[in-house]
């Protein structure tokens, strides 16, 4: 069972997404952890290097260097991962691309739409081997409401309400750190932090595009340099509707992404906080709450029914197609470079239609 | 115990709102059906008198009559009874509050606002006599709601959430009856039928007003000739942002009107469909249930903890106090005319903006 | 619509019991209460009658006088409705019985079993007109578990589980008032407060008979007189097993009557405190809630899906049931002389186990 | 940053627990599978191995082999980790334990008592080194709970429930391998696969030990040649009552392990189907659900509040606790030899109690 060599940027050990990284590569087994960029300073590097078991020779401080030093090794890593603050996205980004090293990399891609765009361009043909963290569509019942909604379970859909709601920022005292400040953060604040992966949640399990929208956007902390909350009226290809609400200062939510389809035939709901199951629901009173595991889904995953996975489980999902690909196989479910555009561009037509009273505003496709 | 003589305006036997507002009127105690209005045609308006114990000089075909005659007589109704068509709403009630007999009605007021304008300024000096049902106020659970709420419990209030979702009419063959003819129904369609009570219990609970609100207002079932399906963003006294989503096609949807309100302190949820709980929930991970009838709770109820109490007890909560009222004491929760007309211009702002493609409108005082 | 003219003993304005049968009555717009037996002395009779606005000369202070002049009078009561203490229901009962008035009474019947059955011999011609107050089996939902049950949905049972859980003596001040008294309340406690009902609930929706049982009997709250936690191991009469756990020292639990049946095909769960819907789990991991008043239940109820009934409601078909059988109806679900007996029996098997060791006692038939 | 090495008997890729713990040794980090005696038979335990990435020299088909020379290699193993089936428990846990290595087995430990007291007389010195996967007490909140119950947020315990049901042996067509066989599974059937779970979490959490027992203990699908379903009533030590009831026939039940504890000041409920949250109910008709890493909650957990951890998380925290043990830290909440004897002793009063129709058992202590 060859393990593929990976190396990774930013995450030093206790960083909350170093870790959570390192665990989902663990958990599928496919991968080791061989090299590392993380920190630009030497010691720290080095003691990071250490604690996580990296040979030093491959423990770096510039990560162009990186990327050469390994693309130039026989046993060289063969993906990427980027976990640094979303400044850095993109630079890291493209050294290794440029290397020609595979990528994943957290989201939000840039600061702004048009960084992404001269990335996007620049790198076209590469755009299958950048893979962007949308960490909820791996959830197997993420996965399997695709599914049904492909194969016409809740017929033609009429209403898409996706949410995404915590409260850490909310109170007097909490510190987003790079999260707020949009140098490092971007200027979408919520919107780029958690309301990408809204977006593509709904445009995931839908399978529609999200054609034009209309936006609230807020601080509703004042001192917050950039927007915690934001409500965005949603119109997609095949004429349906939605909204999308995301906010870091919804008091008493931890993490509560969840979505909601309305089609012609029947209702699906998904909630992250309870992520092994699905309830669908229609006209005549019932909803079934389905549970991942039982013969009635399709979808596999890796533990039976009423064994719950987790947040861990679902971002080793991504890691384990990432391994199908790197093996030459199809990952048609894994976000890609395009992918991360949409987010990138829901991100700048959001701000655009709040700066705008909510003007309609159209998403560059 | 002396029983308030009360008469009906609609709602023969076998009509929903008729069975609802006399089962509502019998839970009480405090009330007696004895005059009616339940036809404009003799015969069936004799029979349904009859069914309902009416004696047959009270049985009305007429409502303008029945108002001189009631008022004439010394056992003359203290109140009348509006459950017909939106369209007669204020035709009957003029003619009830000209013969200087209090009012309860159903909402909307009227087919427009400028009809709702012209008789809010011909009877202001009676606003107090027009009782409108927003029933949903009658809970009292929402009631202890507005108490936590006034008393500081959530602090601040940042974000106001309602949404009133049903299904009845997202079927390829449902009817809506009179609902979805502009001409007995309104041009609103959902935003009258259900839309009204949501944003009652928007403002019952937050007390807050909603100044601007922004529309996406929809026909997702094509034939359908009024919307059945909203999303509005709105905007509150107090700079809390919100939103009011209300749908008759979602599919999977009974009659789910559910609000969330969060504040700087905590956040706070009540569902229509299991309305004997709360939700208050905090930024350390705490969601306290509280359920009705315990002694956490201030507000009063009828039944004991556990012991379900349902929408005709809200409803007769209503008659409750409008009993009090015809008694001389104070009824400060009971919707008025003045609240009526709230829904009627939220009505009209919100057909307004959407056909202005979701421009920001203000509500009128 | 003639209302059937009824009659109460016990139950002054103010009691639990007396309002909750008052409210249900007036649901069902079938009945009129005109006579009272409301206490056995002169003045708070008077007083409870005339709050009741029963004439004075039908509020009487002696049952036996009562159930003569009732019997007498040309509109004399259809029907005596006995919400007494336990001691006096059976006393009550039989002068009414004698006197051709059909009861509805609640329960426990007797303090023992051998009141009980000296009493069903003696009026074994009557024990149709003998209708016993168990209430949670007038809930839409429940019948239709058991209708479900009775058409195979879910295969063969194999295994029967009911607790009814509350609190409210669990305090170290609670006063359970006659309730704890042995010679008022009866020496089963708990066991006939309320086990009483779950033993019903489990025959009723199950359609099957405990033939025995063996008990752990407990006083959690050593000052009580009386059982106050019991939980007993059941066997049916095809084999199934299960169990009934009745508390009313289980703190945290208001009212939390709960049913699960597990057969071979689909098990099946209904809460009382989420009345409005059942579930039915299969084992390909769908769980299904089904919603009264939706199209897919076959029970008809009031209200339409969405707009909760609760207890008063499922006390209000009890009554309408009544009034059936009193209009020469069949009314086959509502429990009887024979049911009542059942709770006895139960309840004398169980205090008969617990003395000895949970020694699997037999149920009388 | 030290990687203990371990080994693996039984649990070949592809079977359930081998995978399970294979996983959850990954999520900590800090281990390493070096050896393994993956099959009997050297063709398939090489190609176990190798798909495990093991050095064919410590690829073994005789675990006394493997542990004498595991034990005499310099880098060898520091644990060996049995989930072969219940009948190879011992044996093999024997081998090592005499090698000096330690042991972290499954449960049950034996098929019988007497094989499992014999084993902990002989390796009394070493009852510290041998660890059950009781995985259930691995989760955080179950942590939680129990400290909470220790620090007296409960009062006294009065009452204690626990439940564990599944439905995969529930079907016509179901096969449950060794687990069915008692030459491999042992007598105990439910009792020794899941009781044994549900047992030690009762005890666990409370604080308490079960002092006696009485069990009804059934095969509910009577071609099955051990228990499926039992209940069993509990007395505890401080003289709280409770009942265990398990059945791996529940229809619709995937892995319902529920646990219940009631206290004179509040109750408190652990689902393990939804992990991260616990519910602690009072009187006052408050239930609050308290959320994993939550800044309420004292345990420490890897995930962030709102980011699920499941049944591998669960399964980790044994293992990050087993790797404090080994490097001579302290680990109080490990079950250790003696928690596996009680498993055994309940198993064995259990189905003694079950084969005297109840009679209340002793545990021996």
């Amino acid at each position: 069972m060859k393990k593929w060599p990976v190396g990774m940027i930013g995450g030093a050990p206790g960083s909350f997404m170093g870790d959570v990284h390192r665990r989902a590569l663990a958990l599928t087994g496919q991968f080791s952890l061989v090299a590392g960029c993380l920190s630009r300073h030497a010691v720290p590097a080095l003691k990071a290097g250490q604690a996580l078991g990296l040979d030093p020779a491959r423990t770096y401080i510039d990560w162009t260097q990186m990327a050469r030093a390994e693309a130039a090794r026989t046993d060289g890593i063969s993906l990427a991962i980027i976990v640094t603050p979303n400044d850095m996205h993109l630079p890291v980004a493209a050294a290794f691309l440029e290397a020609g090293i595979p990528v994943l990399c957290e989201k939000p891609l840039a600061l702004t739409v048009e960084q992404a765009r001269h990335f996007a361009e620049r790198f076209i043909a590469q755009a299958q081997d950048m893979i962007v963290a949308y960490t909820y569509s791996g959830y197997a019942m993420v996965r399997e409401a695709r599914r049904l909604v492909h194969d016409g379970a809740l017929g033609a859909l009429r209403n898409i309400q996706v949410e995404y709601l915590q409260d850490w920022l909310g109170n007097a005292d909490s510190d987003g750190g790079w999260r707020l400040d949009p140098r490092t953060g971007g200027a979408g604040g919520c919107l780029g932090d958690i309301g990408t992966h809204a977006f593509h949640l709904a445009e995931f399990v839908s399978g529609l595009r999200c054609e034009v929208l209309s936006a609230r956007v807020s601080r509703l902390v004042p001192r917050h340099a950039v927007p915690d909350d934001a409500q965005i009226q949603l119109r997609f290809s095949n004429n349906a509707v939605g909204s999308l609400w995301v906010s870091q200062v919804a008091t008493g939510c931890g993490n509560a992404l969840r979505l909601r389809l309305f089609g012609e035939k029947a209702g699906l709901e998904w909630n992250q906080e309870q992520p092994d199951s699905l309830i669908i629901s229609t006209a005549d009173g019932r909803a079934t709450h389905v549970a991942r595991g039982g013969s009635a889904v399709q979808t596999p995953s890796l533990l039976p029914r009423g064994h719950p996975e987790g947040y861990e489980e679902a971002f080793a999902r991504l890691y384990a197609d990432t391994a199908n690909l790197l093996g030459g196989h199809d990952a048609p479910l894994l976000p890609r470079l395009a992918d991360g555009m949409r987010g990138q561009e829901f991100i700048e037509a959001a701000l655009e239609s709040g700066a705008r009273y909510g003007a309609w505003t159209l998403l560059q496709a």
